[in-house]
């Protein structure tokens, strides 16, 4: 008998362990047609029009009459939007008290926050000062750090826009609170912001609008004013050398679990992600939730077709009707761009299972665990509720990761069931495959096997658990995998809304 | 008395060239008030709702009533829309026979094209192989090179997209015309693409619908085959060694200036550059199109307001149509992402004295000389008329210029009045100040002063001239100062059409 997994009795579909033959016994039935693994077969007939269950919940209809035993896809499934009467707070779940308070080796900043590592950040308001941002930062080289081992490195943050855009709006506001969000992040000790000076996005515009001062580990230049690309690059490394002796003071101290923001993100995902590690990553947003902590879930195309779970997840009607407001925004933002919610499934989550935004979205939103959901904030907007939140972001990674970190997330946790290769500064991403098959073939790549729930039989609590601690001691110090292959320098991305002009 | 420049009898206004202060005779009048260099003063009474006129061609209209002597600006001048009829090649000037076929030393490849460097391409579909594409990009320095004297080097080219994104559509097709036309520059010897493998931008569909076949100097990978970044980056080097003898057999010989394909670009712009350096380069651009050779316009925000002007230049009435199609498009797609064709003047383009994006416009067209405009083209499509061409493209710099580099230029010749520290890769950019201030200011990055036009009177046929003849040195292989400081690693930006999912 092939293997498969029934996620809820309700189900009217199984999904397959191993590759199922045709005329196999599968899921108390005879599979009409090979099935792939990951994929879905039907357990009975379903006809015409009838809702096809995963995880009690509808993830589609059926687009034909349907036998028992056939593969379920998106040949024969269809996507409709569907009215739904949203409730809130119906469904809290507060997380247990913990049995002790966790703690980690922090950095704690002046302002209060806590950072899991020591960076000097070169930030850039526009792709015009790309090249002299990343020329200052590769000034700064193992040897050059080698008389301060506490700092852990000067980044670049560069990027492909800046300019070429309106000067109000969403996309103008969403990338200066990323540029806030970087300046004033934990992880960093010292912060550079270097412009064109004619750019749309101003540095001087945004100091104002945020209050920011200059100071000894805060400094601002623009080429137009000092004259060119090679005095640039020289001034900057002046004033990164300037900070280099102040960011080494810093120290690690004994912080609480409660002061750690984890960033929850999915990237290549397959059949496996909703089964194996998201369950198991929610598992470890719960643990860290009674702890007091702030997990921050986000990609908001990716829970569309859940988000009437997570209103009753709401610890307030506010809360809830925030959530809503951003699927309305997204629905009339994809609707001007002449695309559709049901865009997202990309072709490598199709080729591993997943047939519908829906049955993606449940998938998705797992990684949340299930304690209340006590934020809901704009792309890259500070977080500043404790327990499970939600940000606003794509789902596309490198986007929403930026988004997360520039909302304070100090760490990101990262499942993936095709493979990738994504890490990111100044939070380093602890990376979960979602099978043990992609766990052995990218060894070098990912930190956690929760295929190992489906191979080897491991709860998902006992993963869960698992992730949880590697957030302690990758906050403490320890690298994870991508962050020890250096990975972060090509992944900051800030989500471009708005038309380029 | 002030200096001034008035660009045609029957304009209203004229440009201060240096600042004038309040009570001094200029432009035939009084100034009321301070006039700052590169701003318009007002040559007589101008009433309320009046044209306010600048190269003879109607920039905005008075806000009040304005006396003689006043400052222009944004504060008493208005911007609207207006109807125009348009005309199709009622004014074709076919540029002047040369005295002579003059040539450079080219890169003739087996396609017929004909390059003007001789580079190794890392061609990336998604920010998921960022790294893995810098990595291999890195392993090749000067030392690595010294074997092969006739190649330029090896360069990823980066992005930011690829995935979250429709899989159908004008933003995927602008995003594969991208990676095609690089793939296919004639700058490059040998190209490797390296993709995650799940991502929406599909290398396979690229090598399918461009029906591009794998060979010694054309290579792919994905990093979810190659089961990780280091085993991804390990194959890649060795792939790229493999190319790097094949790719040195390459030598220049002498190819007729006709083979030139040359982006035009501005970025910067001041109150200048419509008088000084786009006039010289359009004159640069006429003894271009005169040999045979191709200029290519774009920034289509930035002529919008003097694309009737265009029209009229148009080879016949399809050419012409196909602008009015992308103004219309622009109207669209501005307006469905809540802006307006107004926005485009930038801070610093106004704090130099620009008003309205008529006036930009009209100073930005400019860059395209006076000959007939023989074809018109999409984002990134490949240029296949000679003489003077128009390809759509947002105005901001890095994205149109990878627009105009997908399309075969050769090489881009930039102008600024603000200063800029652009660069490019694999087409080299020549940079030409609108002002000696700015020349002088930052020498180690501009190419050629046009501000000599004002401040030694050199006559634009001149300066056109220096430009051209630096066309052909560089496109020889001479450095240009941006080149020769290795700018061009970080400033590709495929321009991202629509929403980020
Ligand atoms: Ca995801
Ligand atoms: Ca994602
Ligand atoms: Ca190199
Ligand atoms: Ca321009
Ligand atoms: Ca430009």
């Amino acid at each position: 008998m092939s293997r498969t997994v029934r996620l809820d009795p309700s189900d009217n579909v199984e999904t397959a362990v191993e590759a199922i033959a045709a005329g196999a016994i599968a899921a108390g039935t005879t599979a009409r047609e090979p099935i792939p693994a990951g994929h879905k077969i039907a357990t009975r007939a379903i006809a015409r029009g009838e809702p096809i269950r995963k995880y009690a919940q509808i993830i589609g209809y059926a687009a034909e009459d349907i036998p028992a035993g056939s593969h379920l896809h998106t040949h024969n499934v269809e996507f409709r939007n569907t009215d739904v009467a949203y409730e809130f707070g119906t469904d809290l779940r507060p997380p247990k008290p913990p049995a002790r308070q966790d703690s980690f080796m922090g950095y704690r900043r002046e302002n209060g926050s806590v950072g899991t590592r020591n960076y000097i950040a070169i930030v850039t308001s526009v792709n015009c000062s790309a090249t002299a941002a990343r020329r200052i930062a590769d000034a700064f080289g193992p040897e050059e750090l080698a008389a301060y081992p506490n700092v852990d490195g000067v980044v670049a943050f560069v990027h492909g826009t800046g300019c070429g855009m309106g000067g109000d709006g969403e996309g103008f506001e969403a990338l200066q609170r990323v540029m806030w969000g970087y300046a004033r992040h934990p992880n960093h000790a010292g912060v550079l912001m270097v412009g064109l000076g004619c750019e749309m996005n101003q540095i001087d515009w945004l100091l104002e609008a945020y209050g920011l001062k200059q100071g000894p580990l805060f400094q601002t230049m623009n080429i137009q004013n000092v004259a060119g690309l090679r005095r640039t690059v020289e001034m900057g490394i002046e004033k990164v050398k300037a900070m280099l002796p102040l960011a080494n003071a810093a120290r690690r101290t004994p912080c609480p679990a409660s002061e750690l923001k984890v960033a929850l993100q999915c990237g290549g995902s397959d059949a496996w992600s909703g089964i194996t590690a998201n369950p198991a990553l929610g598992y470890a947003c719960d643990l860290l939730a009674a702890q007091g902590g702030t997990g921050v879930l986000a990609e908001t195309p990716e829970i569309y077709g859940a988000e009437h779970l997570l209103t009753r997840r709401a610890r307030d009607e506010a809360t809830g009707q925030r959530l809503i407001g951003l699927i309305r925004w997204w629905e009339d933002y994809t609707a001007r761009n002449r695309g559709s919610m049901d865009n997202n499934p990309s072709p490598g989550n199709k080729k591993g299972g997943l047939t519908t935004i829906l049955e993606k979205s449940l998938g998705a939103a797992a990684k949340g665990g299930t304690t209340p959901l006590n934020g809901v904030y704009r792309y890259a907007e500070p977080v500043t509720a404790r327990g499970f939140t939600f940000m606003d972001s794509p789902g596309y990674d490198p986007a929403s990761v930026t988004g997360q970190i520039a909302g304070g997330c100090t760490l990101v946790c990262f499942t993936t069931g095709r493979g990738s290769a994504f890490g990111s500064k100044p939070a380093p991403t602890i990376k979960v495959a979602t099978n043990t098959a992609l766990f052995e073939r990218m060894s070098e790549d990912m930190d956690i096997n929760a295929g190992s729930i489906l191979s080897e039989g491991v709860s998902v609590e006992e993963k869960g658990r698992e992730i949880y601690e590697m957030f302690l001691s990758v906050a403490s110090g320890a690298q994870s995998k991508s962050e020890a292959q250096g990975l972060g320098d090509y992944e900051f991305v800030p989500w471009q809304i708005g038309a380029v002009m």
